[in-house]
């Protein structure tokens, strides 16, 4: 049994870690820990599972976690993590972390972004981002996995295999996105105040957010040279899920055949991922709850329209920090997650 | 022209006395007050109205009030309403006070319930209960009128008539009700999330809402004696309406007839309560951003059941201040309401 | 491995029995039935879930079914499903069916409320009602067990117990209700339209719902003598789940304590029934796509009001159905239901 | 006084026409029709608002409609209208159709994409389309006036100055564009129940849906050339609002800000097309039950983000037809919508 713990354990992600890996069967849960000063038993905190009677969120131990963790989840708002990871690093534990903090080889565009510095700028360089359908050797590798951002994973999955194979234009890609609730965290605000979200939908943060640069970052090392966006998020009325509509431009002489089979085939016996066939598109109640991806691609004479859809809080976090966990331990990787 | 302002003009109430407001036909606003220290306009606090272009909310100023404002409506929380009072009284203005603060004869439960002292004990006596249907020859006369609590809105019309007529048993009064989020007010909390309250359906407050002494005053001052309910709230995923399902005794001899007649006869002319033919049942989205309140009651044998709806907002709170002025100065009841 | 039959495979229950029985360890699906002249890739009909490439549901056969299956459960309309039946009986089939076909001892009262003539009253005798929590004897030696209906499973769990002790009053019972879309079937109707059932709330068949029979003639059976409720089932905002708000009286010399404690004790070491700690209230987001019932009760004088909540599809259909196959087959009755 | 009538009066789109003409102070209903045999109160139809006590939607009798009407709305199904509209206008009346029989001067391409041969096709030349902010001087005119659909309102309006100023690429734009369930109608399928759209998103008729010809040919119309664009509608789990999100391509020279005082100008002194100052974005609740369409473009390099919202029942189909009578009949074009 591998044994686990997870920092931030009171958040919408790392609630949704626990709930996934207590039906783990290849992992113990040892440490939740959270930055305030409480102890809240997970069957309060998570009353719809069945969880071990004695299974408690508690303060952050760092000793405690060394001593008795594995592999640990750091679910901590962005650059919170960066402080804990060294020391973990130094003890040979595994990390995956579920911040921004690690995503970027680029330390600059992180500060920039968000508005700090970095304080683990060493550890960068060596981490390992973590979309295991594109990444999946290094991961295997890795000490410290650097977890994709949700709008990330659902844009990545969608356009990295055509960049890669040069079937579209590295700048005229569009991305319209829209969100679930959960996505904005359990802090309570304006903006996720019930009467401000039913029967409502507006768009936020337009062509300025923080998951910009992360995807550009990605999809340029993967198109071999740089990749530029535009990006719109918009606010659902629901609790769970990313919708990506994505516009590109096919490369000259590119058919839309040749798109459609790209991406059919980087995912072939990929579990996760699901290339739709014809005449289905991707809906978000077919994938909230799980950590599928489904895709599926449209036809418009020059250009293409890439539709792709997850769970924000199960493929968008925590589902794939397991499936990275399951990577570099030599699972499964749907070990746990079906 | 009536000279209208409002304290407490930021929260739901009070922009849902500014939508109605600027609309009435007799009423010009003068004054909107907030006690924090900003000045928002209109155009910005309600997007979805056309307003004046010069209209915002400022802090509040009473003098100001004074010179400009014949009527006052108070849409401040509970226990800050009655800070204000005495003085606008001693110059002479109507007062409609959407808080609870004035909505009690008997001053010792108000304190218990609302867990503070009275700052204005002198004034309670000669403050008119709002109940415009059921008590307008009081509210034409009062300088002072304590606008009714949202669910004491509902379930009085629905059983004042038949407690002042003796049909039903006074003891035996189960209320089960169902509110929408917007009673919750403008505040954010774990409460209002909407992670929280989407596909959620819970009670709170069982048998200990603060409306209840409220009702029981209110009712056992029509039945001539004391009355006793059972009162059980729950939070219902949507913004506006509560829902009331009364289970009641009929008194002996009394038939399901007379009881429904009474009812009907009640509200017979009356142009917001529809008492709803045989086969109809209230529901909420018929009376969402109405005055209405809808009745209906059906036959259970030695029992009776009184369903009733309004809009939390309107009905039971802004429309009702608003028809309470409309009654106070001669106006017919519905002016600007309908 | 026991092979598993369901006709009725297509409609809210015969889909989300095959999402527990494709997680339950010892159960294969060897065949989905529909009524109608069709076959549908599971894959198509619940693509939120991983399911075996050529698992499909066909046109109903019963000769396939009976060479095929051991047990078989019937997700059919009620009044469909006792035509399928004394066939299967014969041959020896374990059959759990989720209509309203055999769950009456009464078969008049069946007939009256259903408004159609029993084809196959010789088997109602023999039929069990499948609570497992309070009729787990019986259900362990049945042939046909009759699965509960969604309002009687959240009502029945919180009465028997205190009915079975004599604690409550028999004829003083009030049950408001209230039901999530799902339950109402997949089937198109006004009823069921997004812009009618969202922001909108409201009562329907009023003290004239088809599960009062049922619910009266099981409370009678336990409490020994008949039971006489009042019943309100409202119509909830969202997907999943029936909560329920319990008035009863309690019985002379019997204190809140005594109530509190049976449930308790009934209930305890029950894996699904979570009798809440004082404090704690049922919500329908803890039980949503659980197979638990939460239950609580609120102290009221001479009444207590005794709360309940269950997922409607679960707890109340489906979930239940494989909890009374467990029960039946002698496995642990959680076994792949947590 | 105008004496109106409504053909399909029981629509989503005809109610609420009766609902704003109803407090229109220049308007008398005499006719309201449906195509099915019975008659409906419009108590029973519209139980929200107050309506005169016998009114009724009854059987169409165009006999009837000529005799009584001035002004006659069309709120029929595609292809249903255009059956109708000959015999009004011999009869000198005054058609305002909501359907698309009449948006088209390009009359072969209405064909192609609703399935059917035009019957009246002598009447399309003369038929001037309903968008008054941009066409008031024809519509003055006009006895056959074609209101446009829902989604090319909330289009059009933001971008046909910027076409008519050759500020914009007219190849390079893409809409994406997310509409509420009331743009269904009325009719019951699996796309409009309640489980299928809740917690639900999704795009459709992805680059194909009828409302792209009418863009392109309106667009064009006023860009003096032929114009193309990409269009994804997606489905909204809510009930009212369409929201669209446009990226477009400034042409060579033009600056950011002259596209934004182009928008700008182009609506000063219109009542219901709001250009938002810099800092706000549109949201669905600030326009839902308004005739608003807000505005607001975001500056992206080469590029322009271009975001509108409306009501598509107000803006998107009634509010925007009452608007068009007032302006056909010299009113202000507000009177009875603010």
């Amino acid at each position: 049994m591998i044994i686990c713990g997870i920092l931030g354990a009171k958040g919408y992600t790392g609630c949704e870690l626990i709930r996934w890996l207590l039906k783990h069967p290849e992992v113990t849960i040892a440490f939740l820990g959270t930055r305030s000063e409480e102890t809240i038993p997970v069957s309060t905190l998570l009353p719809s599972i069945a969880s071990p009677e004695n299974l408690c969120v508690e303060t952050i131990d760092t000793k405690k976690v060394i001593e008795t963790c594995d592999v640990i989840f750091l679910a901590l708002p962005h650059t919170k993590s960066m402080t804990f990871v060294q020391e973990f690093i130094d003890k040979g534990k595994i990390i995956i972390d579920l911040s921004a903090d690690f995503r970027f080889q680029n330390i600059a565009m992180y500060e920039k972004w968000y508005k700090v510095s970095h304080v683990a700028p060493q550890l960068c360089e060596n981490a390992v981002y973590g979309l295991p359908e594109l990444n999946s050797a290094k991961i295997r590798n890795a000490d410290l996995i650097a977890n994709p951002g949700c709008y990330p994973t659902a844009v990545l999955l969608g356009l990295i295999p055509l960049l890669e194979k040069k079937l579209i234009h590295r700048h005229s890609i569009i991305i319209d996105a829209k969100s679930g609730l959960s996505g904005a965290g359990k802090k309570c605000s304006s903006v996720t105040h019930f009467c401000e979200v039913a029967e409502n939908f507006q768009s936020y943060k337009v062509n300025q957010h923080q998951h910009m640069p992360e995807m550009e970052e990605k999809l340029g090392a993967h198109a071999g040279q740089s990749v530029k966006i535009m990006f719109v998020p918009h606010l659902l009325p629901l609790i769970r899920g990313i919708h990506a509509t994505m516009y590109v431009s096919k490369n000259e002489g590119v058919t839309f055949d040749a798109i459609y089979n790209e991406l059919a085939s980087a995912y072939e016996g990929q579990p996760f991922v699901r290339v739709l066939p014809e005449g289905k598109l991707p809906q978000l109640k077919n994938v909230a709850n799980t950590n599928f991806c489904d895709i599926q691609c449209i036809d418009a004479g020059d250009q293409v329209i890439i539709l792709s859809a997850i769970d924000n809080l199960v493929k968008g976090a925590s589902g794939q920090a397991i499936q990275n966990m399951n990577v570099r331990l030599g699972f499964d990787q749907s070990l746990g997650l079906l």
